[in-house]
């Protein structure tokens, strides 16, 4: 049954999308438009249905089968998310198109010409978990770069979600895009099922928990985007200033303690043991963090003077697993290493290849790192946290990818673009490969300066 | 016993590639040099070794167990091929170096820059079959893309490519890369359980026939980077020019009909099906070419004024499936279609997305079969022979990918990498997140104008 629903749904979803193709930009802009529009104008009832989630969510609280933080994810009504969601709809609808612009352009022979334009990639389906505005928020960067999708939110928040996808759906219908533009599936069993039709869906995007990004990539043929960890680091270099590694460990360790880039490990140039790390661990310690220290570190923290209040409680020996947990809480991995070195060593086995950054004076140590560790992102002197999509500039943020296919790092639109090319003969009597070779016509390779395709 | 050889050389490959990082990537043109001065060097030993696989290979052909073509496959001595395979190095090293280019530079804040640059994928699996100059060919393309890589050759060939290999190892030995940056497998087995490791290997490209591509696709989660068929298509528009039809359809059919950019289906507008079908098919039964028709084109073939000898022989009633069959040979599946609307769906529904070309002298039409057209090439009265890395000036070809993910079309030497991100902060202080926010800082976002990294 669910497979039969599973074909149909993605069958229907390639054939919206290669439907779409023919259809310009601006309408999909028009399309993010009315959906804010019917969003807005169904709020109350959207809210009413958000309230009945909630209630049936406290209940598993109550019954210990769904935790506390689990629950606050799914209240669409707190603070201003229902206007953060909203506006976010304008300001993806505000982006530049990331179709339909020319990368790669040359003039193969006279009046023979090749362009290599950028396109959607067909049909995404999105897996997340819990907080309903990502319907609405993938929905907007599905449409903006113009790819069809088919989104699967989880069961706690389905009467929500069911009235976010009505909404989107009646966006849609306002437009001339096809109605299965966007769709909507409720169970696992339906997910399954699609994980196997790669002859129609071309990305899987999950969001959410790594069991679920882990699970998903162990299922499926069709490519993955999304990251399984994140296991970040910060390296105290030999010439490290103590200002900035205070800064940078404390800000990397404490900002937001459950993001992907929060920082999990950190490792100390043993030259820096006596010198910068005492200062840094009683920062780390007055900022309620708990420091797994290998001996070394651990030495000189218990030698603390005039040490802090919760030192016994709050410093630990680590263990080898504690190098390899991301604790995504108030809690660091601590290690003591004798070069530049074995630290990008460190972190080339031991990082989730996220986001690592050095703390360093010298400009050497700086570029050895950055080419050294193969990371997504390689820093000097900034907290891993600046690794986001937003931060580094993008307008939005589609995921942060640890893969190296395709997109690597925090993805913005163009993560959820490809490009095709377009070849066009302008000669009397077209182009044919049997005239070029040996004693025959060569080939030009003329670069052609142009952002847009002509024809 | 294979499982733990491929877990040895597949960890030996990533500790090759991560300690390649910090070898600046003049030393990989070099590695090049040296190689080639090692095969040509050992030309005579290894051609003698390629006279012991052809015997073999003879008399496997004549115990009918391996086909004439395949054994032609393995002759290293044959006209240029030596020469061509040694000069393809040179060829290769001469190219600009792919890595370390800037796509895209912003200033986030005072003194907070960020960069995101070319640099190599990781670890190479790439398993071919029979032709023993592509493991040179491969290596070539592994190396000056910075990547490490393992290669499993065909074993009809076992012997030339062990030869082939050892002069790749003595050339790298050269140098101050990795000794196990190139390294080879022979069987199988290692193969299955190469493929099993995605923690060392980051792409696998499979070069050789459908079944070996779409064998590997369903049994990895490694990214796969290749086509599992090449199934295209030509389609006369209504306003076809009888001269460029002529001369497209019989080049895209008769140039090389074992390429996968040879055209398998030919799509006919109704409105030329008895102005410009009868001289297109005239000229392709003067080629040779076997037609499978529909009954509407069959009918116009049959009435052929004078019809040519071969005609009863070389025309026949197509069924559904002849429309996705990719026949490598000199047969072309014909059918009529009342619209340029329905020649799209059938190319979207029945091509293998490689690359489909219009015949036509409206500008309208070549724009929406460019953009409705769901294929890594559309072209305009261009022949689909066209679709390769050379012809589209790459210097080089990877392979031709049919997935949209990462690379899509003729893939040049940027198909083996990917990107990072190398951030710098050079405030006083260094950077931290938590600085910016309401009422806090504001991110900049200012373009910088640069292709390379200043650190």
């Amino acid at each position: 049954m669910a497979d039969s629903d599973a074909h149909k749904i993605a069958k229907a979803a390639k054939y919206a999308f290669e439907n779409s193709q023919l259809i310009p930009a601006s309408e999909r802009v028009k399309a993010l438009q009315e959906i804010r529009n019917v969003l807005d104008a169904n709020k109350t009832e959207i809210l009413e249905a958000n309230k009945l989630d909630l209630q049936a969510a406290r209940l598993e609280v109550e019954a210990g089968r769904m935790s506390e933080s689990l629950m606050k994810r799914l209240d669409l009504g707190k603070g201003d998310k229902w206007d953060s969601m909203s506006q976010g709809i304008s300001d993806v609808a505000g982006l530049p198109d990331p179709t339909g612009s020319v990368s790669y352009a040359s003039e193969l022979d006279d009046g023979l010409e090749l362009y290599r334009v950028s396109c959607p990639i067909g049909v995404l389906l999105v897996i997340f978990e819990a907080r309903p505005e990502v319907v609405v928020n993938i929905a907007s960067l599905a449409i903006k770069s113009g790819n069809a999708a088919i989104l699967k939110g989880g069961k706690e928040s389905s009467r929500t979600t069911s009235l976010l996808s009505k909404a989107i759906s009646t966006g849609l219908a306002k437009t001339s895009l096809p109605e299965t533009y966007i769709q909507t599936v409720q169970t696992r069993a339906e997910v399954s099922s699609l994980l196997e039709l790669d002859q129609y869906i071309d990305l899987v995007i999950p969001r959410g928990s790594n069991s679920l990004v882990r699970n998903i990539q162990n299922s499926t043929r069709i490519p993955v985007m999304g990251h399984a960890d994140g296991l970040c680091s910060v390296f105290l270099d030999e010439t490290a200033d103590v200002e900035k590694a205070v800064r940078i460990v404390v800000d990397s360790k404490t900002d937001y303690p459950s993001a992907c880039n929060a920082a999990e490990n950190l490792i100390i140039h043993e030259a820096v043991l006596n010198t910068v790390w005492p200062t840094v661990a009683r920062a780390l310690l007055e900022a309620n963090v708990t420091l797994l220290c290998d001996p070394a570190s651990l030495e000189v923290v218990k030698s603390l003077p005039s040490p802090p209040k919760n030192l016994n409680a709050h410093v630990k020996l680590s263990e080898p697993s504690s190098y390899t947990t991301e604790h995504l809480s108030l809690t660091l991995s601590v290690i003591t290493l004798s070069s530049l070195k074995s630290a990008i060593e460190f972190i080339n086995a031991h990082s989730s290849h996220h986001t690592d950054s050095i703390v360093t004076e010298s400009d050497e140590s700086a570029s050895m790192f950055c080419r050294g560790v193969d990371s997504a992102g390689t820093f000097v002197n900034a907290s891993t946290r600046f690794a986001d999509g937003f931060r580094y500039g993008f307008g939005t943020e589609v995921g942060i990818s640890t893969g190296r296919i395709h997109a690597r790092g925090p993805v913005g639109l163009e993560g959820l673009v490809t490009y095709k090319y377009m070849m066009r003969s302008k000669s009397q009597s077209g182009h044919i490969v049997g005239e070029f070779g040996t004693g025959k016509k060569r080939y030009k390779h003329e670069k052609i300066e142009t952002n847009t395709v002509p024809f």
